[in-house]
C-alpha cells in the first residue's frame, strides 16, 4: 500500500498559484481549503508573496519556514515543472497538480509531464495529476479541489475519477440522490498515482465501503488486477472511450489510449467490478449498493409488487431483457393472496394489487410474496395512492426476510418519506428499479463464483517452445503449435506434415479415409480462399489428384498437411492473445466463417478457472448450436471448459506467446480436435 | 374521422358515481371537473340523488332534465353495464368508463365488457375504457380524469395511453421537463375507441402538433396503419409487453394480447413512429420534438462542443453506439479554431474548448463548427463555468444555420436560463443528449424515405394458387409454390419432381451435374436431419445410388426432387407470414442453420417498396456476408431488394397465403435461386 497520508491527511498545505484575484482558480482553491475548515497550516504561494484571505503569502515553497506535507499547484503549465522540482527538493511529500496542458496536448506539454514523472521517481514525492480537479477528504476537512459546493456530510462512498469534469457530474448526481461520500480523487493524466494506487489506499480505508470509478484508461492492467483481486468492497465503474469515436475524444482529453472495451468488460466481470452502461446506470447502481442497510439479494429472481399496471408491464419487460428472473408465483401462494385483493387483481408476478385493495391488506400480500424461497428481491411500484401501509409493508417484509427492495413512486409523499427513512431506494423510472437490482444480483453472482475459485496450479513451461525460440526446430510453425498444444493436453487432429506424395499415401493407409489435404506453408494465410484446402478425400486416387493439384498451385516442394477428416463436428474458436493493457486474454466462441461476422466470442483474462470458462461458454449467443440444435452434435461443455482452462495454463506457463488461435477446434461425439492453429511468439 | 366532439368538447357531463364522500373516486372526478373550470353543465348522479359540491344530484341519468353529451362512469363494475345501457337509451353521445374489473379479469368482467361493446355497436354511443383514467382537454377546461394535479398551461403535445397509471408518470415527467400539453386520453380496455380512433381525431386537431403513445396492444393493425400512414405529425411511442414476462403482465393488466414486438417495431420504422426503448428515452424524445422551435436536423451527423472532457468522451461513445455520426472536422476548420482556444484544447470533434478559453471566443468557435455542411446538429456540454457567452453562442449559431442544439449543463444558472429561454433542451445525462438527437435524425430519415415512396402497382392474383385451393392440382405443394414464385418473377433453381429413376436420369442428362437429390413429400420437415438430402452428386452412378438410398429410407414410391446444385452461393432466407395484428410481414435475412440461431432477419410490413427493402437488407448484422467477406461471393443487394418487393407483391395479390418461406434462397454470381420453399395457405 502506497503511503498516501500526505495526500489524504496532510498537516500542512502549500497552495501554489494562490492569487489574491478572486477570479483566478488558484484563489478558489485556497478559499475552498479555508471554507471547508482545513485544520492544518495553509501557506499561499504566489509570485509576489502576497497575503491572500488573511493568510501570509510566500514567493516560493522554499521560503516557507515549516515543513509542507502537500502542495496543490494551480499555475500555467510552463511554470509547473520547476515548481514541482522545487517542492521535491524542499521535502514536500505529495503534490496535486491541477494545471492543464500536459500529456493531453502532446509536444512541450507531454515532455514537461515526463520530466515531472522523473522527479517523482527520483525523490519519492507522490503526485496526483496533472490536468485534474483535486482531492476532497471529508473526514479531514480537506477540500483541495476547484469545486466550491461540495457535500459536507460524511458517508461510505469514495470516487476515483480520471476526468475532472465528471467529478462535477458525480457531485451533482449524488446530491440529487441524497448520498454521502468519504473521498473524491480526480487523477487526471496520472503522471504518478493511478487508479490502482488510489484503490490500494481505499482498500484499507475504514471510511470507504463502496468505491465508484470513472475510467478512461488503465495503463498498467496487471497492477490494477493485483490491487482489485483482493479488494472486498463493491466497486462500480463507468468507462469512457468504449468506441473509436470515444477513444479519439479520450486521447485529446487526458492523453489516454483507452484500450479494448471488450477486454476491460471481461476484466470487470472476472474481478467483480460492476460495470455500468451509462451515467444513469452508474449512479443508480451506486445508490443501490448504498441502500437497504446492506441487505443484498442472494439470487437472481425478483418479485414486482404494484398497484399500477402499465408501469409494472414495462418493468417486467426490462427484467426479461436484462436477465433478471420474474418467476410466476406458485398456485398455493396465489390462492392465499386471492382473498386479500380485488377479483380483478393480477396474481402471477407482477402482482398488481390494484388501487382498490384494502390498505390493511398490503402487509399480508407483500409478506406472502417476499417470504417465498424462490424470490430474492422485490420491486415496489406505486404511481397511484399515497397509503403509508403500502410502504410499511415492504419495510416490514424486508427486515423479516432480509431481501432488498427497490421502489418507483411518484407524487406519494407519505410513501416516499417512509422508503427514504428506511433506505429503500427510489429510482426515477420504473425500468431503472430493475436495472439496479440486476447489478446487485450480478455482484452476488460474482461473490458466489469467487468463493468457488481455486488458485491455478504451477505449470511447467514448454520445452518445445524453448527449442523453437532458440532456432533448434526446423518444422513448420503449425507443427510446433500442435506439439505445444499436445504437451498441455489439448488434443489435435490425426495428421502429418509432408512434401512427398509417398509419405502422404503412407499416412493415409494408416489413418484411413476421409481425409483433408492442405497447403501448410507458414506464409499462407486464408488458405481456403486461395484453393489451398481440399476436403472430403475418400480414396487414394482422389488423394493423389489432390496432392498434384496443390503442388501445381503452391509449388513442387510445397509443404502439405494431410489430416483425418473430422465429421459431424461443431466449429469452435479457442484462442489466446496478449492485450496491451491486461496481458493475456482467452477467447472461446462459435467458429466458422459465418459466425465470424457475428463476433460471437466470450473473453476471459488469464489465468482462468473452470467456473469462469463455463460462464464464458454459457454466455455465447450461439449456445443452442452447442446443445444439439437441429440435429447438430451435442458439445460437451464441461470438456470445452476444461480445454479452455488448459489453454489458459499453457499461456500462463509460456507468456512469450503473443497469440495462439485454434480455429477451428472441431468437436463431435468422438471428442475435440484442434485442426488449424496460428502461433505468434 | 370519428365524430368525437362529445368526448373532447361536451356541453354537458353527467358524473355517474359522484359520491358526497370525498374519499371516493367518483367524488374526485366531480371535483376535478369543477376545479378545472369546466364551462358546460355538470350533473352528479348517485344512488340517493344527493347534492354534491353544491351541484344538484340525480338518481339516474334518465332523471336529468336536459341533454347529456358525455357520461363519466365511476361505479363498481357489476353496475356498469345497466348504467351504460341507460345512457345509450337516454341519448348520451359518449361515455368514459373509469371503473375496473372487465376484460382484464376474464369471466364475468369480460362478459360484461362484451355486452357494453354490443350497446355501443347498436346505438352509436362512443365509449372510452373501461379500466381507464379518463380524458383531459385543456382548451375545453375539461378534466374528466382521476388526476387532481394536472398542468393547466396549454401546449402542442397530446398523449394517448392504454395504461392509466402510465398517465401518472406522463404528467410527472412532463412537469419535470416543463412541457405543456393539449390532450390526454387514457383508453384502457378499448371496448370501443382505440389508439387509431383517437389518432384519427388528433390528426385533424389543430391544437396537437406532437403525439405520444403508450401501447400495450394494437388490436386492429390494419386500421392503425391506415390512420397513421397519412398522419403528418411526429409520433413517439413506448411499448409495454415486449417480452414474454411483459406480455404476461399486460394480459392481466388490460387483458391485452401484446403481439410480436419485432413486428410492432418494424411497423413503427416503416410508418415513421419514433419508438423509445424505455421511459427515459420516451420523455426525452418527446422533449426533443417540442424544443428548438421546430428546427430539425437534416442529416445524421452531430458536433459535440464542450469545455468538459470526460462527459464529452462518454457522449461520443453513445453517438457511435447508437449510430449518430461524429465526423472529424476538416483541417481548414481546425486551423481556424486553433487560435481561438488554448493550445491544449481538442479540435477534432468533440471540440473541447477547455475551461481556460477566453469567453469572448465561444461564439466564433461554435459558429465555425455549426456552419459546416457536414454537421447537421449540435450537442453542447458544460459541467464547468457559468459564462452566458457559452449559451449565447449556441443560440446564435442555431438561428443562423437552422440546426438543432441539445444541451447538458449542471449547476450553471446563467447558461441554463438562456438555453431554456430559447427552447434549447437540457437533458439530465450527457449520453441522453445524443440519444434524443438520434431520434430526431431518425424522423428526418423517415421523412426522406417517405418522400421517395411510390404506391405499389396493382398485381394480379395467382391462377395457380386459385387452382390449387380449388383442389385442381395434384402436384406436391413445393412445386405449386415454385410455380407461384415464378409467376411473380422470383427465379427458382432448375429442378424436377419425380418418383421414377428414369425421369430423374433424364433430367440429369439435360441439366448436367452436380446435382442435389431430396425427399420431396409434403410431410417431411427437417429433411437434412433425417438424411433426406444428398448433395454434390457428380455422376450418373452417384445419382443412381442416391435414388436408391432415398427410396430405401422414404419408401419405393417416395416423391423425389432433383435440383441443379447452386455453387459458391450465399444462403438467404426470404419469407412472408401473416401477423395476427398487422397482417402480412416480409422477412429477409441471412439463411443457414448457424445463422438461424442468431436470428439475423429484418422485418417489413406488406406492401413494401424497394427503399424499405434495401433498408432492411442494410440493417442486417451479417451484412458483410453479402459483401464479399473472406472470398464469399458478392450479393447484388439491389437484386435482393427487388426480389423482396416481388415477394411483397405476390403476397399482396394473394392474401390467402398464411406463410411462404424461401429458405434457402441461394445467391451467387449467376443470380438468385429459390431452392426450398414452404407454403401455408
Amino acid at each position: 500500500m502506497p503511503e498516501l497520508s500526505a495526500l489524504f491527511q496532510p498537516q500542512s498545505v502549500a497552495v501554489i498559484g494562490a492569487s489574491p484575484n478572486p477570479g483566478k482558480l488558484g484563489h478558489v482553491l485556497l478559499k475552498n481549503l479555508i471554507r471547508y475548515e482545513f485544520k492544518g497550516q495553509i501557506f499561499p504561494v504566489n509570485s509576489q508573496g502576497e497575503t491572500v484571505l488573511d493568510l501570509k503569502g510566500y514567493k516560493a515553497v522554499s521560503d516557507i519556514p515549516s515543513p509542507v506535507d502537500l502542495a496543490v499547484i494551480s499555475i500555467p503549465n510552463q511554470f509547473v515543472y520547476p515548481v514541482v522540482k522545487e517542492c521535491a527538493e524542499r521535502g514536500v511529500r505529495a503534490a496535486i497538480i491541477l494545471s492543464s496542458g500536459f500529456g493531453e496536448m502532446g509536444g512541450e506539454g507531454k515532455k514537461s509531464q515526463e520530466l515531472i514523472g522523473e522527479i517523482r521517481a527520483r525523490t519519492g514525492m507522490r503526485v496526483i495529476g496533472p490536468n485534474c480537479m483535486g482531492v476532497y477528504n471529508i473526514a479531514h476537512h480537506m477540500n483541495a479541489t476547484y469545486f466550491w459546493e461540495l457535500p459536507r456530510q460524511e458517508g461510505p462512498l469514495s470516487f476515483v475519477s480520471q476526468s475532472g469534469a465528471y467529478g462535477g457530474i458525480f457531485f451533482h448526481e449524488i446530491k440529487k440522490r441524497k448520498l454521502a461520500i468519504s473521498k473524491f480523487v480526480s487523477i487526471g493524466n496520472m503522471v504518478d498515482l493511478d487508479h490502482a494506487d488510489i484503490l490500494e489506499y481505499l482498500k484499507e480505508d475504514k471510511e470507504t465501503k463502496v468505491i465508484a470509478l470513472f475510467v478512461e484508461e488503465i495503463r498498467d492492467g496487471k497492477k490494477f488486477i493485483r490491487t482489485i483481486a483482493n479488494l472486498h468492497k463493491p466497486m462500480v465503474a463507468l468507462k469512457g472511450g468504449k468506441t473509436e469515436v470515444g477513444r479519439r475524444a479520450a486521447l485529446s482529453h487526458t492523453g489516454s489510449m483507452a484500450g479494448s472495451y471488450e477486454v476491460f468488460a471481461a476484466m470487470c466481470k472476472q474481478y467483480g467490478i460492476i460495470l455500468a452502461e451509462n451515467s444513469d446506470e452508474f449512479f443508480d447502481t451506486i445508490k443501490a449498493f448504498l441502500s437497504n442497510d446492506g441487505i443484498m439479494p442472494q439470487g437472481n429472481n425478483t418479485a414486482i409488487l404494484t398497484i399500477s399496471g402499465g408501469p409494472s408491464v414495462i418493468t417486467s419487460d426490462t427484467c426479461q431483457t436484462i436477465g433478471l428472473g420474474v418467476p410466476e408465483l406458485d398456485e398455493k401462494t396465489k390462492e392465499e393472496i386471492k382473498p386479500l385483493v380485488p377479483p380483478f387483481a393480477a396474481l402471477s408476478n407482477p402482482v398488481d394489487m390494484t388501487p382498490q385493495i384494502n390498505p390493511a391488506n398490503y402487509e399480508a400480500v407483500v409478506d406472502k410474496v417476499m417470504k417465498q424461497s424462490y424470490i430474492d428481491s422485490c420491486i415496489a411500484i406505486n404511481c397511484g395512492l399515497d397509503y403509508q401501509e403500502f410502504a410499511q409493508a415492504f419495510v416490514t417484509a424486508r427486515q423479516k426476510y432480509h431481501k432488498p427492495v427497490h421502489a418507483y413512486s411518484i407524487a406519494n409523499q407519505k410513501i416516499e418519506a417512509i422508503f427514504e427513512e428506511h433506505h429503500i431506494p427510489i429510482f426515477s423510472a420504473p425500468e431503472r428499479t430493475a436495472t439496479a437490482m440486476k447489478k446487485l444480483a450480478q455482484y452476488w453472482q460474482f461473490k458466489q463464483s469467487r468463493a468457488k475459485t481455486v488458485d491455478s496450479t504451477e505449470v511447467k513451461s514448454s520445452a518445445t517452445l524453448k527449442d523453437y525460440l532458440l532456432g533448434k526446430l526446423q518444422e513448420p510453425r503449425q507443427l510446433v503449435a500442435r506439439t505445444i498444444l499436445r504437451e498441455y493436453g489439448i488434443p489435435c487432429v490425426t495428421e502429418a506434415f509432408a512434401t512427398a506424395e509417398k509419405e502422404i499415401l503412407l499416412f493415409a493407409r494408416q489413418a484411413g479415409y476421409p481425409l483433408v489435404l492442405k497447403a501448410a506453408g507458414d506464409g499462407i494465410a486464408h488458405k481456403t480462399e486461395k484453393g489451398g484446402v481440399i476436403t472430403g478425400i475418400q480414396s487414394e486416387d482422389r488423394l493423389k489428384a489432390a496432392v498434384a493439384e496443390l503442388k501445381n498451385n503452391f509449388g513442387k516442394n510445397a509443404e502439405l498437411l494431410v489430416q483425418k477428416m473430422v465429421k459431424n463436428a461443431i466449429e469452435i474458436i479457442l484462442g489466446a492473445r496478449e492485450d496491451t493493457v491486461f496481458g493475456h486474454v482467452i477467447l472461446v466462441g462459435i467458429g466458422g466463417i459465418y459466425t465470424e461476422v457475428y463476433k460471437d466470442v466470450a473473453l476471459g483474462l488469464c489465468p482462468l478457472d473452470k467456473t469462469r470458462a463455463l460462464d464464458m461458454i454459457q454466455s455465447l449467443k450461439g449456445l443452442p448450436l452447442l446443445e444439439g440444435f437441429r440435429g447438430l452434435p451435442v458439445v460437451n461443455k464441461e470438456m470445452l471448459a476444461e480445454l479452455t482452462v488448459k489453454l489458459s495454463s499453457l499461456i500462463e506457463a509460456n507468456p512469450q506467446i503473443k497469440e495462439l488461435d485454434i480455429n477451428p477446434l472441431l468437436i463431435n461425439a468422438q471428442g475435440a480436435f484442434a485442426v488449424d492453429t496460428l502461433l505468434v511468439v
